[in-house]
């Protein structure tokens, strides 16, 4: 027996027959003598639907500026887990199953004030506890708290990732499932690469990297947030047929455990191989090598709220001018190059170059820590290919390379087979 | 200047363009100096499409009954005011007023825990208080409050006029504006009687007479309540261009005020005529007249949710046995047919006559009080038009009669007519 929470996101809980999918898995989890709380979001479309509405009514009222604050943006979108929460309390009642919807105000889970994108601070599981002790299934909306001005506040958009999580650490539940469109995390894109393989395992710290790369199952912050309070969690599919799955103790069902390294027995080199598209490059040249010159540059770039990725700088020849070469969202290119421009006297370059339409192919596995040569590998690799490298970016568990967007899917494909993760 | 609450129902909000066009009834009273509350409806049609969710779920699960309970229900059915009163906020923000929304559980509204049908038992209007005394206007999600249980509960449909003129008592408002697809409380319905002319005052006792006969303007809940606590009300017309309504102290806007019958200057002899369609009759011919048979009758028929309204018994001539004549609504004729007919020996009756296709007409007026022969007139302008009376009941301030349906119309033209009502 175990505490479990489960997680279903906005396309499990699209309609009412998917929602009744979604009170199957929780009765086959109930029925299996577990304690369960569920966090759902908002039925698909329902989030933008209501985010549409507050967007167009400054054009409504023909005000020049959206000046309202984001206490009643979030008012008005938190309603969208509201109506899930209770229509699937209603489903599992209607099934016989104890159910009760529980809002971020009632449980209360706490968070910060900052409205539209607050942090959870604490979440009260006390009632939650005592009541799925009783066999009653909390079922509890995600993406939404309340903050210290006892008004709602949500997470920001795929919080509902982050809502189930907190909730885990808070109810002190031995796993957190989250149930999604993909029935686990992969060692790359399987669209990209078909010789992908299902990971049964993977590290916190691994899965950072992956979810920031561009791995989209998880939200980042929701595996950060795991990763600190300890919170096993579990990839799945939620639309597997609930009454071919075994929730009794010890089965394994399919899916990616997201846990400890220490839980992880045969550690592999590389874990996986993750790319992020759309991105640019940006060299500035002959840039004068003082302190202070990459505050110069990337201060106002971060006040443009331009979002800098990979930051290359070489040691100078002659400790006087230097290259620098970064990265930008695709979409930021041009507002980035303004910025520069404005601030070229204060940074002192000749010229700045840039090229769209670059990827980031990144090489992840904690087990590279302890195995020298990894980076040789994929250089060569890749240079077996013809594939040029632009910029290279480590950490310790991470090489990320930049090369041109046209030998994206041959990189990764490569990659992947390098390291052995080729399924056989 | 004066302390006012704004209700506006689901037509009135039913998209942003119309939010819109209340933001701006809103502030041209804030304009005119006034401290401000609204109370607002779910869009038009959301109600609806959220019950109907609710409703389609036992189906959906395969269920044989609904036996969620109703704290689901109102938890996912009052999102929609939610929806609406943040909207508002924002098109008075985007405006330039300072506005802030309000659910129920945040002011809080109190109610008992009867959820789905709760009534307010008290409202803290303290915070808004002494936000409206900022220049703040609070907009208020209708229809709901919060239980003891700490969850949401509705008041039942309709009652956001309730909780419009509970939180006017609340914030001891000087009144309660009820903006509706109306321009105020007819003497009688104008789609019957052309020559219908708009009250300017209304008591709360005619008032509950008009509005339980059919007046369908107000809810009869809120009118009681108003009455209670002392709360004017005034009724009028959401459509009207805010741009033409002059707000200042002392403007006599088009509408109609329900307020104390001290109010009301020129007290006319009768207010209005209302009527009520779809009544059946029944009648029970020699009941054994004797102590408990009345008890014998309506105590099935309550506890078979059949709603019996006029009761006619009428003195027997020599003491044994009687006939016995009630309406209930036409859709529940048969229901009530067969329950008299199980407990018929309880009851003791020979024969039950009953006819569908009745209308209840009826003359309201305080003014009847203290004058005499008003009953006379109505009967007399009757038989003039050869309209022939089922039964007759009569109150203090009412005397309604049951015709044939066929007759509605000119029932009612003849009796506006005759205590001049019509317009000139």
């Amino acid at each position: 027996m175990a505490r479990l929470v489960m997680k279903f996101g906005g396309t499990s809980v699209a309609d009412l027959e998917r929602i009744y999918n979604v009170a199957r898995h929780v009765q086959r989890e109930h029925a299996a003598g577990h304690e369960v709380a569920v966090v759902v979001s908002a039925m698909a479309g329902k989030t933008n639907e209501l985010v549409g509405w507050v967007n167009a009514m400054p054009t409504v009222t023909g005000s020049n500026a959206s000046i309202f604050d984001a206490r009643e943006y979030d008012a008005i979108v938190a309603s969208g887990e509201q109506v899930t929460s209770g229509l699937l309390a209603i489903a599992l009642q209607s099934m016989g199953v104890d159910a009760r919807s529980w809002q971020g105000w009632q449980i209360p889970v706490r968070t910060n004030n900052a409205h539209g994108a607050a942090r959870i601070e604490e979440i009260d599981g006390s009632d939650i506890v005592e009541r799925m002790g009783r066999g009653q299934v909390a079922v509890v909306a995600g993406f939404q708290g309340v903050g210290p001005d006892n008004r709602i506040a949500t997470l920001g958009r795929g919080g509902s990732d982050t809502s189930a999580v907190a909730l885990a650490a808070g109810v002190k539940a031995d796993r957190c499932d989250i149930y999604t469109d993909v029935d686990g995390v992969y060692t790359t894109d399987p669209r990209v690469a078909p010789s992908a393989q299902r990971l049964d395992r993977i590290s916190f710290e691994e899965m950072l990297e992956m979810a920031s790369l561009g791995a989209k199952v998880l939200q980042v912050r929701s595996v950060e947030m795991a990763m600190i309070h300890g919170v096993r969690m579990f990839v799945r599919s939620s639309f597997d047929d609930p009454a071919t799955i075994d929730s009794s103790d010890g089965a394994n069902p399919p899916g990616t455990l997201i846990c400890d390294e220490d839980e992880i027995l045969e550690q592999q080199t590389v874990t996986g191989i993750a790319y992020a598209k759309d991105e640019a490059q940006i060299s500035l040249r002959r840039v004068a090598d003082k302190p202070g010159v990459a505050a110069a540059v990337f201060g106002p770039l971060s006040q443009a709220h331009v979002n800098v990725d990979m930051i290359v700088q070489n040691v100078s020849e002659d400790g006087s001018v230097t290259d620098m070469t970064f990265t930008v969202p695709e979409g930021d290119l041009e507002k980035a190059l303004k910025t520069l421009d404005a601030a070229r006297d204060d940074i002192g370059y000749e010229v700045a170059q840039s090229d769209p339409g670059m990827v980031k192919v990144s090489v992840v596995g904690i087990g590279m820590r302890s195995h020298a040569g990894v980076a040789a590998t994929a250089f060569a690799a890749l240079a077996n290919k013809g594939i040029n490298i632009r910029a290279i970016t480590t950490s310790e568990i991470k090489i990320s390379i930049l090369i041109d967007a046209d030998y994206a899917e041959l990189a990764v494909r490569t990659l992947h087979s390098v390291y052995g993760l080729d399924k056989e």
